[in-house]
């Protein structure tokens, strides 16, 4: 898991860890990251703490290359996240001239102090407005500040990928009749002879066709097919159901 | 968040990392321990790495009352949750003859390596068999190991909860027709009336209904109760579209 561009998500959210809404950002993400050849190292979901969020942020930022966080960040007295990251960083918020001008022509003579929460940020952060000076993404360092709703989250992410593309895996699957007990030693047999591979072993429950999804997977396209036929020459006859791509 | 008996979660597993499988026991277990009245109070997805489980369970260990792990416990190669906990402890893994026992009962004569691997526990742990003696949960000190396989997840869950049960939060909600930035000074002033009170803020986007779904939480109901009257009082008339328990 530790080629190429490493990166981690920081999800802050009482309602994610009180069970009451479903974090549907770090599956998109994972997936997105995936596509684009980054490794996503680590996730923590953390509540609406401001010591805890820059504490965790600190941490990530100096174990990965890139790190997300989501949520936290609207004009309410529970979004913190901003004051977290500049508190991970050791910098003051300050008012972004800027961005408080970009405000108040959005919202317009109806302006309160609520917007302009808004319009503070981490001293000396990078704002990335990809068309919409009001609503930039806040990058401080290697940390992208993003929403935690869906939607929005997704198209900043949309606006924002291009800087993040490395080379991506290539991934073979293989279903198989057997047992997990029933193949580890084939398993191991092709790891042993192929260390750099990722080799993933997921059991399915009540799935007629099979038991166990295969996944092989390496930024090494030839590497893969290799360490694929090695596997499918040790599996016992019958044991194959299916290779995917 | 700190009220009541805290736990944490560590889920393993790269296929959750690489947006492969999403992972549906965090919101399975949010849920729960909600109803329970514990309070969860992190949550962190890590790849298949000894060394990072075992940095990870120690440090979760020392920071939560009850630490819950989910994924890496099965037969094959990518399976390393067992020995990173037992190496977060500092515990041998040692094979228990119990254990071994009713596993070669269940399997009979075509044990091989990948059955035996599963009788291999780090030393001094519970075995809470909840009748089945051939897959026991493994609790060490104030870990509890649980498989990443959903619907087992859940049923071992379901055998251990009455361990857990604690006093449950009172809930309030208020569907709010204004914008965040249009209530937040109201919020305020009732956080500053109630500081104890846990007050969530989430918008919603594209329902017709409302703008915000706002949460008032205590374990006290009278102190929700009263939180809730005063904010009411507070919104000005026309805000509040509905308010549910």
């Amino acid at each position: 898991m530790r080629e190429g561009i490493t990166a981690g998500l920081v999800v802050i959210g009482n309602e994610i860890l009180s069970g009451k809404i479903t974090d549907a950002n770090t599956p998109f993400l994972a997936r997105e990251l995936r596509v684009l050849g980054v490794s996503l190292q680590r996730v923590t979901v953390i509540p609406d703490d401001i010591d805890v969020v820059a504490t965790v942020v600190a941490d990530f930022a100096a174990r990965f290359e890139i790190v997300f966080t989501s949520g936290g960040v609207g004009p309410t007295h529970d979004d913190v996240t901003m004051d977290g990251v500049a508190r991970a960083f050791g910098r003051p918020m300050v008012e972004d001239p800027g961005l408080r001008r970009a405000i108040e022509q959005f919202v317009g003579s109806r302006i309160n102090e609520a917007h302009l929460k808004m319009a503070r940020v981490p001293e000396g952060c990078e704002l990335v407005t990809d068309g919409h000076p009001a609503f930039p993404t806040v990058v401080v360092e290697n940390v992208y500040v993003l929403p935690g709703i869906p939607e929005i989250f997704q198209a900043k992410l949309a606006g924002l990928r291009d800087r993040f593309r490395s080379r991506p895996y290539h991934l073979r699957q293989v279903l198989v009749r057997e047992h997990e007990t029933g193949i580890a030693e084939f398993l191991n047999a092709t790891l042993a002879a192929f260390p750099e591979l990722l080799l993933g072993s997921y059991p399915k429950l009540s799935d007629p066709q099979y038991r166990v999804r295969l996944t092989l997977e390496s930024k090494d396209k030839t590497y893969v097919e290799a360490a694929l036929a090695d596997l499918i020459r040790r599996l016992p006859e019958g044991f194959v159901v299916k290779v995917e791509d």
